[in-house]
């Protein structure tokens, strides 16, 4: 008797990028193409939608807006930040009866280590309970926190890439700004996301390797004080007549005033006072070795968001470890995640493999001592050479529609509910 | 016999953008192409190189850098907020001298209303000190608050377009942004510049002509309180279930806490508390009609300064007013602006012309009342018609070096000084 087909289930989860939406794509394709899957479900805004029974239906999508998730940045099936404490039995339970209703046989989830942590839990929850279900990772942060320093689990992570593009090109155009404008405006700071970790902030220096910009990056693991960048800051001013200063949005802050978001990380972007406000004050405020004043950039979700800045190696990556998972899937791998290593940087070569999700979880990676240079206002030579590949030759292939850029329009008429209501643990809570 | 050929003077003024280069190479171009100048200097940093005898010959440029100024952004000869008082007499009579040195003929000053202002000024200064000089305005300004509101002088600034294009998909991006996180980030704050005048916070709506995102506009001219703007994004949860809010930089702000550049105008750019701040601490501290939270972006300097987001429309203007320029200024007229005016709005059709610089001098446009729509959170169709063709039909070509943006490489080596050293009458000042 052959078997009958299950159904496959991808979800998104986290802060957007560029390429995430690829990595939908990547799914999506390889589970259609499979001749194994019937039916492949979306959730509408990660685990939620799971949680809710906000289903739908990516095979009944028009293909050529289908195809088009390559070219739209954010997270077209809709992200959360829910996140699903051990003490949640309830909402795991929720989670396998929603699959059984639906007969899930697969689950791919895309996002970053809280993320990785919750399809674990999955995974062996299924285990437990006797569900046949296999479970599958897609890695995701422009953060590149995910992983371990020594990238024997993860080289780098999708979104990564091009994040570091919009850095670079950033650092650019703000370095013509800057030599324009420095006897009114002579110091430019600007914010980076990246929580506790600096690679984003790292990333600027990609724009100006040679190191021929007055630049000063303030990585989060130098942990200067505002005092301490604004000493810095007039070094560099009686050095260079200009400074553009990049700073961590973790830098400095002061912990009552932060917002936190559902995973209890501090929410930068919601931040009472950010670390640019704080430093672009205590400059101004003061005497500086030049004639003009700090002003201040957030570029906040814009630099997870401006598709027109995707690398197209990262998009590439991201399209293709989707296409991965969906490969482990179906050859009966479960609590896994895809993941991509570095096989040479010059050139820049990578191979795909699979690491045991519970290996993921929770981990938070930051930038190695040995890539942060003296003094800790720089990186090295040899991150510069991790990196660099990461960000392509030059810009993406996006399309245009009167002028402006077309995304995917996907058809999200909600899959028929066969649950009764469920109110997530966590929607109680406060949140 | 025949008359020595003279040399030109071209200085940029004021915030840069995306295309003001491209006016300063239109001018460049036009006049060594002209067989009627000898040398053509560039000042640096605007009126205070002239002041100083900073000056450097685009004549020398390697032509195919010089070429690249269509494709940099900023303003790549300098740029400068110096504010020439009208008791500065000692600075007028020294731009004469410094003029006189040089045996500068014609002077092209692209810039603001404060520009023209000193390039009027500068011009009856000649006419007076019987100094044979003409002086052309160029007009330039992102804020697009040049001018009068019943567009005679001008129809729109270069760098207007660019900025616009900037916001529509900026939008756009933010649009797929704000779907994906409402959850958890279910309002997208993001501050625009412009000062008193809404044109760019207003461009923000070109990236919905159709009115299918959750976009409210808090323009300044329609004045809206903290309390107000908070008020209207609730109403817009409860509508949509997500907003994305931009505010104009110069809402809702406390005249104490900003900074003043050196033309005596609010530098928003510098402000102790920014309006996104307000409302985003504002939004955080009341209870969202949602689930989630409020987090902001203030774009800055990006929102002049990211070529790869030029508008084609914007830069060719921007090329054709400076070359128009100098055709006006070799001709023999002076005390003049080219500008540009609209024959048709679709097809989009601008015809070229000129206006005395004193009509334009210290003008500032605010956005006509007939653009704002009823309730001030959005513009009418009206303002679409107007201002969707600057955008152009896609981004204008740029140019890629080891994947990152390449700009123009100038040559700097200052011209030789033949005046005694001067102290500007405001750098005493305290500036």
């Amino acid at each position: 008797m052959e078997m009958a087909k299950r159904n496959a289930l991808v979800a998104q989860s986290g802060g957007p990028s560029p390429v995430i939406n690829a990595s939908l794509f990547g799914v999506a394709e390889a589970c259609l193409g499979s001749g194994q899957v019937d039916k492949v479900f979306a959730a509408r805004h990660g685990i939620e939608g799971v949680l809710l029974e906000h289903l739908f239906d990516l095979g009944r999508q028009d293909s050529a807006e289908l195809k088009r998730l390559m070219i739209t940045p954010s997270a077209a099936a809709g992200s959360c930040r829910y996140k699903l404490k051990d003490s949640y039995d309830k909402d795991y339970r929720r989670i396998i009866e929603v699959f059984r209703a639906h007969d899930v046989g697969s689950f791919f989830y895309i996002g970053g280590n809280d993320s990785m942590d919750t399809a674990d839990k999955v995974a062996r929850l299924a285990r437990e309970m006797d569900y046949d279900l296999k479970v599958v990772g897609v890695p995701k942060t422009i953060d590149n926190d995910l992983g371990d320093a020594e990238r024997t689990l993860i080289d780098h992570t999708p979104g990564y890439g091009s994040c570091a593009r919009y850095w670079a090109n950033l650092i650019r155009n703000v370095g013509e700004e800057n030599r324009a404008m420095a006897p009114s405006e002579c110091v430019s700071v600007l914010q980076a996301m990246g929580r506790d970790s600096g690679f984003i902030t790292a990333a600027s220096r990609l724009g100006d390797p040679e190191r021929e910009l007055p630049l000063l990056l303030f990585l989060p693991e130098a942990g200067h004080t505002a005092e301490a960048v604004c000493d810095l800051v007039n070094d560099g001013l009686k050095r260079w007549g200009r400074v553009i200063a990049v700073v961590s949005e973790s830098l400095m802050t002061d912990a009552d005033s932060h917002k936190v978001d559902g995973f209890g990380h501090v929410e930068y972007g919601a931040s009472r006072t950010t670390a640019m406000q704080t430093v672009v004050n205590l400059l101004n405020s003061r005497k500086l070795h030049a004639r003009g004043q700090a002003t201040g950039q957030v570029p906040g979700v814009l630099q997870r968001g401006c598709s027109i800045e995707a690398s197209g190696v990262d998009r590439q990556e991201a399209w293709r470890l989707g296409q991965e998972a969906v490969r482990l899937g179906l050859s009966g791998k479960s609590g896994i995640m895809a993941t991509i290593l570095r096989a040479s940087d010059k050139p820049y070569q990578v191979r795909y493999d699979s690491v045991p999700l519970h290996k993921m979880a929770n981990a938070a990676r930051k930038l190695p001592p040995e890539w942060i240079a003296p003094g800790g206002t720089d990186v090295t030579d040899g991150f510069i050479r991790y990196a660099a590949p990461l960000i392509g030759d030059c810009a993406a292939p996006y399309e245009s529609e009167n002028g402006l850029l077309r995304f995917a329009r996907l058809d999200y008429a909600e899959e028929e509910r066969k649950l009764p209501e469920y109110v997530p643990c966590g929607f109680g809570a406060g949140e």
